[in-house]
């Protein structure tokens, strides 16, 4: 491998296409330097070389694959596998899988993003229906990494474990933490009926056959508190918490935006504590936390948000260089080679 | 059936005790004036007279039946219902089946309570494990019923309808919802696998067999934006996404506080908006929804927060007297009898 990283990027995905992914590089570069690594482009040649004009980007820092066609934001992912090829999304993918690039970055359609990728990339772990999906989930104490928040409804012990090893990973690798502690997410510490998988899983990484920090089950309120590094659920449920908190916070700001402007002494209390309100909104801002890893596959592909901003999206870029670069795929593969020693493999 | 409405209110349970219930019929009275209400107290006798003197509460009002035992808080639920006869919540539920309350509030063990009550009252419906819990979740339009938030885990097609035809009928009385709206949980609309209960379910609902004003599937972020009036979903999910909710509330607060005090201008700020900003909080404490029926019993019994206030306990009395005095059992009664002909009942 060479010891430049190259990264794969679909131009044309998500809400606003070449303008947020070039855009997106700038910031990347701006903000982390982007030493030894350089990008793949994939998508319109034209648009693109607009963007980076734009951006005083040149062939130093990105190279162009036009491609033609675009996976639209609504096609189906069985319809974006018979007739994704030559895509920007396909291409960007099979950059990976040739081995020409170490990453891809797309901000397209997420159910096409995970069949194509499945179709190209195949999955590293027996079992799985689908990529797991990562969640950055913002803390009081940083951030623990949520999976799957995907489409793996219906998850038996084995992929559970699966999970576990692969966020555990991820954490390391993306948010630095050394010896990240793993919870399961439960409704309780006793008193579990027809959850036979998630008491299976939990005997399994109790022992200690796995070399995993492991804590014990949590709970939904455990996931903003911080009780743990990595916390493991089922794509059912874990989509249903993403989803929910994310409404509830959307739900907060709009109940105090309508406070803080309900009266003048409201409104001037406002203005006076801006600064400090802006901080905070920071804080739990989807952009600051953009670019889900999608796990599991034989590859490192990267979903960024379809709105992100060019801010968000370079955080998305820097999952993927921090996960390419990283110990990330060896380690990974060690602890899923482990794993098949300690359960039968699911079916 | 008397023309006085007989609420029985265990008065020991919860984090306060009588101070808290016997507070919270003082508020409740204020609040709703309680024509044709009464009260029978269950618990110690000297420290619930002394309550009563200390609000000013008399015979007029209340009853009291003493009793010596308290179920503890951190009781478990099979030793609540083998040690628990004779307790101040064993009294109150059994108040409600020997016919003379029309209802029973507690804010003691929930283990317990939902143990001894299934015991007593016994399940209305066939094939629920125990009674369904219902959250009054706060949302942009006002109030949204999520069931079961509790213990049933792995719900079949059959239970979610019957939390449907509960939820249903507790909002209309509650909250005084027409026609209420109602919504399956689910994480897309489509390409669901492995949850073949809620595809069941969702055919069920919309083929009209049942009087309900069925939506379709919903997601985690319609909860809080109150896209329907009722949610139905299995009590581990509900649990999780309720627990999840109220985590990114008390995250978000926190990072408020943390804003309004980070400096003298914030603090400043912070003054002047004030009483704009307790508005908004009273809009989401949980004493304002205080009070979550155990539904699918035959009987109403109520469940209190633990830790909540005199003014959260009122709430609960008063969600305890709008069931009893509403049409919500003949109503959830005549629609259980109709789902037994439009599904086999659940082993």
């Amino acid at each position: 491998m060479a010891d430049t990283t190259l990264i794969s990027l679909d131009a044309m995905g998500g809400d606003h296409g070449p303008s947020v992914v070039v855009g997106g590089i700038k910031h990347y570069l701006a903000q982390w330097g982007g030493e030894g690594v350089r990008f793949q482009l994939h998508g319109d040649e034209t648009a693109i070389r607009a963007e980076m004009a734009r951006c005083n980007l040149t062939e130093t820092e990105c190279e162009i694959q036009h491609a033609d066609k675009v996976v639209a934001m609504d096609e189906k992912p069985a319809q974006a596998m018979r007739r994704g090829k030559g895509s920007s999304m396909w291409n960007a993918i099979d950059a990976v899988k040739s081995g020409a690039a170490q990453a891809a970055v797309s901000a397209g359609n997420t159910g096409a993003l995970m069949a194509i990728s499945k179709l190209l990339l195949r999955m590293a772990a027996a079992g799985l229906e689908r990529p797991a999906i990562v969640a950055s989930w913002p803390t009081t104490r940083g951030y623990t990494a949520v999976l799957d928040v995907g489409a793996n409804i219906g998850s038996d012990a084995k992929q559970l474990i699966e999970f576990a090893i692969m966020g555990e990973a991820f954490q390391a690798a993306v948010h630095g933490v050394l010896n990240p502690k793993v919870g399961l997410l439960n409704i309780g510490s006793e008193d579990v009926k027809g959850h036979e998988e998630l008491r299976e899983a939990h005997a399994i990484l109790r022992s200690g056959s796995l070399p995993l920090n492991y804590f014990g089950f949590v709970e939904g309120n455990d996931i903003p508190k911080g009780t743990v590094d990595v916390i493991v659920t089922d794509g059912f449920t874990g989509n249903v918490a993403l989803k929910t908190a994310e409404g509830t916070a959307r739900f907060i700001s709009t109940l105090l935006k309508e406070a803080l402007t309900s009266g003048p002494m409201a409104k001037l209390g406002a203005v006076i504590a801006m600064p400090a309100l802006k901080r905070m909104a920071g804080r739990i801002d989807p952009n600051t936390v953009n670019g889900g890893p999608l796990l599991g596959l034989n590859g490192i592909v990267v979903k960024s948000h379809g709105g992100a901003s060019a801010q968000g999206f370079a955080n998305a870029i820097r999952v993927a260089v921090d996960l390419s670069r990283s110990d990330y795929s060896a380690k990974v593969g060690a602890n899923l080679a482990r794993l098949s020693s300690v359960v039968e493999p699911s079916s």
